[in-house]
């Protein structure tokens, strides 16, 4: 079976403008991805009808599905429908169901319906019409021989529902078995030290495995594609059990993130976790809290900004501050010891760092970040020198080490 | 003058793949917008030289300026930098200054350099190499008679300083005028309503005013063109003033956000803060540490996920917890007094709540917030019920109410 290749054209002067986010390009390519519909380019054009009608005819031409987004609205400039009924030579004529909810919309708000909203009732002729959950904007599906065009309206809450519940359905047909996705995820690697590891597991085409990166961690995306997805399973299943054994203990966990990893662990030991932060400010928790769920083994962080705060509330003491600072190994692991005996919890872990962009009143490097981790028996430290200034970079990394050095507490 | 034009391609399988969102392109067409360059289309396409190279040309065809973002990095993968070098008849040439930076890197990290980092100090004949403040591939400005071409590297936090600090001075040639935006931001008022009230600021020209919504917030965006910075600030500065004056005081800043605002208050004043979280887990201290210079008035948070983390922390008690639940008035109030008790701050703001996805053991919805603040003197309080189950959007909401009761209570 072909793969059959779609092409996706998000339009909206808006979004060239860099006003909004195009979030309409992402939902639709991870949905199409797991119906075996190969997404080939996303493109992004402004409410101009020439520009628009060129790009949507060598689309067409070279894809089997085009699917446009936006300019479905009842203002003058939303022009898309318009723009691919005449393309494809169709005539727009009036669909009385979609009239009708138009009508008893604006009834139920108590507002007038304008001639610009009744625009909205004209579909390309012989469509199937999408109706539309959470506007007043009908969606299209229009077959054009082996090929299929569709139309849906631009906000995602609109097209969302109309993706799920009708389009994806339409689209089955074109869908060729199914692409899974999982992915083998590493701390404390880097990328490209990663890279060479999985060798040769990086040229092979089914599974594809594609090395990616993001602050802190790296990882390796396992994608099979098989006619059912048992079959797409197993070609996925003994490459990642390859890439487990030649990555080792780097490998935190394959699909979840370090924050649920830890948490998972936490529930499995029966143990609860508390927090000490000074540079992440919350971060940590944050993350944690951000699992539905945390409350089992989550108790709370102590963000203890200030020195002061340090002191009173997790009793680092004035003689460490004194002599190491804030930005220390003893300090890290006072944070820890304090936090494990305040809150009762079965591990703490701490961080103490400088974020940047300045040393903040320290002669220390923007970048120098301290952890530390104990149960009471055991201890870990861990210091890391990113040798940036950037804050939010920095925070983030700190963030997910101090997950990790949990992690290594729990295993 | 005439508008130049520009096409934006970003590079990537991941992205047609959904996995990743497209932030580039937004930040592209933003400061782009800003600079008065005219982005006509962006295109996103995977790792596919073939594909890559017939795109790119078509687009340095139409167009002024390219600009391709991504698939600089060390995999194999990584072919944009190869494509385009080829696409242009260019060879590929080391960078020296570039070759020592990732030597240097890799030294700092103690780590050593593969042959695929290597790769990374190579750029195409003749261009301008942009150095990466943030990652070890470099970018490219390349000039090509009376058009350009740039290469940046796809991350976020790698592009936005290479953009701001290197790429937008070279391409000021290229731009007609200024175009200034300000943001008037707004609380508790809903898009809508600000939107009447803004009335016929809306339909302005230059400056145009347009109405934006995001969790919690919504704000105006004042945007004028000139021919010279000054002159379109001209523009801006008696429709803000025309906007405050009809928004009144849900009008909390321009341009700044709330954590930013709420830490100048405080040290405007001369006071600090504590807080007390519970739902936010987190969350409202990550904001207010995420500005840099927040340690001169944030002292710390307690956040007190559980309920023994609640008495023990900050003295809420048993009685509370038992008759109301940790979900109150009461028990808000209490952790609130609690936090300034137990931290000395001057002012102390807290927030318990649902944020869902299910009602964690109660029979209260999710959605449900409560928030307190107090200065010792005068206690301010508010109940949220946002009637969803979304966790994420529940708790940035109760992160930014918080954030406006200690904003009220400062002013």
């Amino acid at each position: 079976m072909t793969l059959k290749l779609c092409e996706i054209i998000n339009v909206g002067t808006e979004l060239l403008l860099g006003e909004i986010l195009n979030r309409d390009a992402q939902i639709l390519c991870d949905r199409l991805a797991a119906l075996g519909i190969s997404v080939q380019r996303t493109l992004t054009v402004g409410d101009n009808p020439g520009r628009l009608k060129e790009d949507f005819l060598q689309a067409l031409g070279r894809s089997d599905i085009v699917i446009l987004t936006g300019g479905l609205g009842p203002t003058a400039d939303d022009l898309t429908k318009e723009v691919v009924a005449e393309a494809l030579g169709l005539p727009l004529v009036e669909d009385t169901a979609q009239l009708a909810k138009i009508e008893a919309f604006f009834k139920r708000r108590g507002y007038p319906c304008s001639q610009s909203n009744l625009k909205q009732a004209l579909v390309p002729e012989g469509c199937t019409v999408l109706y539309n959950e959470n506007g007043t904007a009908p969606g299209c599906f229009i077959r054009r021989g082996e090929k299929a065009v569709a139309l849906l309206p631009g906000p995602p809450r609109e097209l969302m529902p109309m993706l799920e519940k009708s389009l994806l359905l339409l689209l089955e047909p074109f869908g060729s078995g199914v692409i899974v996705s999982h992915y083998v995820r590493t701390v404390r690697l880097g990328e490209s030290r990663m890279a060479e590891l999985a060798g040769d597991l990086l040229d092979m085409q089914n599974p594809t495995v594609a090395p990616y990166a993001k602050e802190g961690e790296a990882y390796l995306r396992v994608s099979a594609h098989g006619s059912t997805r048992e079959e797409a399973e197993a070609l996925c299943d003994p490459v990642i059990k390859k890439l487990q054994n030649v990555l080792g203990n780097s490998v935190y966990a394959v699909d979840k993130d370090l924050a649920q990893t830890v948490l998972d662990l936490l529930t499995a030991r029966g143990k609860t976790l508390a927090l000490a932060e000074s540079c992440t400010g919350g971060g940590i928790a944050a993350r944690l809290t951000d699992v539905p769920g945390a409350s089992r083994a989550f108790l709370c962080s102590f963000v203890t900004y200030s020195n002061e705060a340090k002191m009173a509330m997790i009793g680092v003491s004035a003689g460490t501050l004194s002599r190491y600072g804030a930005v220390s190994e003893e300090c890290a692991r006072e944070m820890a010891q304090g936090a494990r005996q305040r809150s009762g919890a079965d591990i703490a872990v701490s961080v103490t760092g400088i974020a940047g962009p300045g040393a903040e009143g320290t002669d220390k490097p923007a970048g120098l970040i301290y952890l530390a981790a104990t149960d009471g028996a055991r201890s870990l430290k861990e210091k890391l020198e990113t040798g940036r200034a950037d804050r939010g970079y920095n925070r983030v990394v700190a963030e997910k080490y101090a997950l990790a050095l949990a992690r290594d507490l729990l295993c």
